[in-house]
């Protein structure tokens, strides 16, 4: 015990002094945490020393597989082909998982696809998922298997199994100011996707005001190590830096995303979610090796989206995993809300910025977020915007329709809502939503090769 | 309690960011921490980026007020005269607090002593006293005052009600490698010291390889914050920067430097006793009003020696909190240790250095000091040199002897002690025992003004 103790103080002086922790040390911490045998107390002075003095390449690697060993390491070797997940550092109305998934496995890539669930100002693929009545999300890691071996396709929750100690820091970073750290988001991140059993991945990593990442630089940071982890790993990884300064499409909540990604799969979703879907597939069309580059990938994925192979998919796994396939037929039958408030300009112009983080946190007030873990999701309410950025708005016409079953809330988000939209004279520039890509080799300003 | 907790995370978030604290944010840490309203988890974090990002002068005085009003503040101002206190930061055979203590007071000058116990290398005030049979440390804090009044001098242990949170947050700091902070330090040492309800305070902060601080910069940058500290709550500060490059005099143990310190209250001591009790003295006497200057202090506490009047008083306050003052009488009839083992030299030449850490380290296995705050140590056991730093040395000479009354750890301390005597050729550079004088004004070169 002694001894113990002794050692992981002399650890946390180390990086506290700026020095790097080796591998074995890192493992035999980080182990050690997960085995309850490290103090929270400790770990969160550990935590700090990393947040401040950071992680290098080799203890970032060091560190997430810590992480990923901690827990399960699924192997999908019996299940043909190069398996290929997408992962999203996370922004409002990002509903790209839901198409990319199905257009993918579509395409004759295996997409295993474990998701987590909203919290705070973004939404979470599960959530949204499950608000297709019937939906299971919770499948055992053999039927796992069994549902990707079938479909090239299986989307489920994250399970106790996979990378525990990940799961305990994340809890412990939440509350001691050490959740913003590039190596701890990273490792975060990469132990829990590598626990996946994939063979690359395709990652999209925001920035802008929606974003968990506000500027572009900091962005690009965490694309590079993740990209160097994924390497580390002998993974192919490919990272696509896209801006996240208004929310993506017009919907934003959980029934109404999946409403968006339906459109989206018929081929007649809105602009930006079109590009980016087909984009993120045709990287991952290619790293599953069935397009010799990104290019001929989105060919790929268009292809797939045009044919109605894409829908299918997704038909076929909402059937699988349980859900009312009438939803997907049918959107319109979905349950509405009690209350549909327009939301109007206040003045003539052009919508010059949407501040999409008081989007997110307006949906939430709705009802179609969580403020804690504990809090219960409402899947029919959200915002439908009617209007994006450049949009020439006259004062008085719609700008949003807000969707909810709860009054209490409702002037909160209309609030929040309207600051979150300035209308200028002027017409705003607009940054491409595609910035560039990262891959082993640097930045790209060219996003297919 | 959520609104709580963002609190403390939006705390821990901006020191970790580099901003600076107000003071009624670190109350408001430090008062709901002492109240066990925030976990440790997070004051552990709190700590690490205190420690990397510093505290300036105002955070430090906020901090250590903080500290200082988690518990009782004495108020002497019933007992006439200005109450002056010294602080050591502790070093090997450091045992001038028992010698200047009543020299001071013997000069008309109360000094109302809180000390400590030794931990590790270094001993503590309080374990000295206690090895004179009967002395008791843990007065009332009535008994306190009365004792005070009496002898202008009292000398007991920190009691439960005297800074409370410094007590708790030391021992997080302990276990989160997060102690050798200098402001963490210095709020920590003053919160203690402004307690004891004293109008000004001499410090004594060490250097080199028996002290806390190893680097003379760092304990210019430690002597300089506790000043500030000190003057920021209207108390006159001084402190003196000395060398700890070799134990203090010749006796390290317990009951040894008392033996030492009654030597050196006869006018016998050894010349760094005495040059540096003189000149901490000298400063005390003058803060305390009974002097013009620091040199006029000196002449006076001289004067208390060669007079007999410190003495005197040494043996009046012995008597008062109890102890047998036939030891102060006759020091010669305190019990002997079993055994008494002589270290002798294996080279010719000069002794070069002599790592007063490792002769720490030594006379703690020999069962003077503790490992762990449970340890009991043994007042009889210890060190007694022969030779110091440039002292000529033939092999086979005696270094020194070990006292000690258990064998298990006697070749231990006998090899750490080679290890820290290098005996060399060339006579060595003695560095001055006092370096520098530091107050409110800045550094000073001359040791008196």
């Amino acid at each position: 015990m002694s001894v113990h103790k002794l050692n992981i103080v002399s650890l946390i002086r180390k990086k506290r002094d700026n020095e790097e922790l080796s591998p074995d040390e890192i493992k035999t911490l980080i182990s050690a945490y997960a085995k309850d045998q490290v103090p929270d107390y400790q770990m969160s002075a550990m935590l700090m020393a990393m947040f401040i003095n950071g992680l290098n390449d080799e203890e970032s690697a060091a560190f997430t597989s810590a992480m990923l060993y901690s827990g399960e390491v699924l192997d999908l070797g019996s299940i043909p082909g190069l398996k290929v997940d997408k992962h999203s550092t996370g922004g409002v109305g990002d509903k790209i998982s839901l198409l990319l998934a199905p257009v993918v496995a579509a395409c004759g890539v295996p997409v295993p696809m474990i998701s987590g669930r909203g919290l705070g100002h973004t939404g979470g693929t599960l959530d949204k998922l499950e608000s297709i009545t019937g939906f299971n999300v919770n499948l055992d890691l053999d039927r796992y298997r069994e549902v990707l071996a079938k479909h090239n396709l299986v989307l489920i929750g994250q399970t106790e199994e996979i990378a525990p100690a990940d799961k305990r820091l994340y809890a412990l970073r939440d509350v001691t100011a050490t959740v913003e750290s590039i190596p701890l988001i990273a490792g975060s991140i990469m132990s829990k996707k590598l626990a996946e059993g994939i063979d690359a991945l395709v990652l999209d990593v925001k920035y802008g005001s929606g974003a968990f990442m506000r500027e572009k630089s900091d962005a690009i940071a965490l694309a590079q190590k993740l990209v160097k982890i994924g390497e580390s790993f002998g993974k192919r990884t490919l990272a696509f830096l896209t801006n996240m300064e208004q929310p993506l499409g017009y919907k934003i909540g959980n029934w109404l995303e999946v409403e968006e990604s339906i459109d989206g799969l018929r081929g007649k979703g809105p602009d930006d979610i079109m590009e980016l879907t087909y984009v993120l597939s045709g990287a991952m069309i290619y790293l599953g090796g069935k397009a010799a580059s990104i290019s001929e990938g989105i060919k790929l994925a268009e292809q797939a989206v045009s044919n109605g192979d894409a829908l299918r998919k997704f038909r076929d796994i909402v059937e699988e995993q349980g859900g009312d396939t009438s939803l997907i037929d049918h959107p319109e039958k979905y349950k509405k809300p009690e209350i549909v408030h327009e939301v109007k300009a206040r003045d003539d112009g052009y919508v010059f910025s949407i501040d999409a983080y008081s989007v997110g946190m307006a949906a939430l007030e709705l009802g179609a977020g969580r403020r804690s873990k504990e809090d219960r999701i409402d899947p029919v309410s959200g915002i439908v915007l009617e209007k994006k950025l450049g949009d020439q708005v006259k004062k008085g016409e719609t700008l949003a329709f807000l969707h909810t079953n709860n009054t209490t809330y409702l002037n909160t988000a209309e609030t929040l809502f309207q600051k979150a939209v300035v209308i200028a004279k002027d017409i705003p520039k607009i940054e491409p939503l595609l910035n560039c890509r990262i891959d082993k080799d640097g930045i790209h300003e060219s996003i297919t090769q």
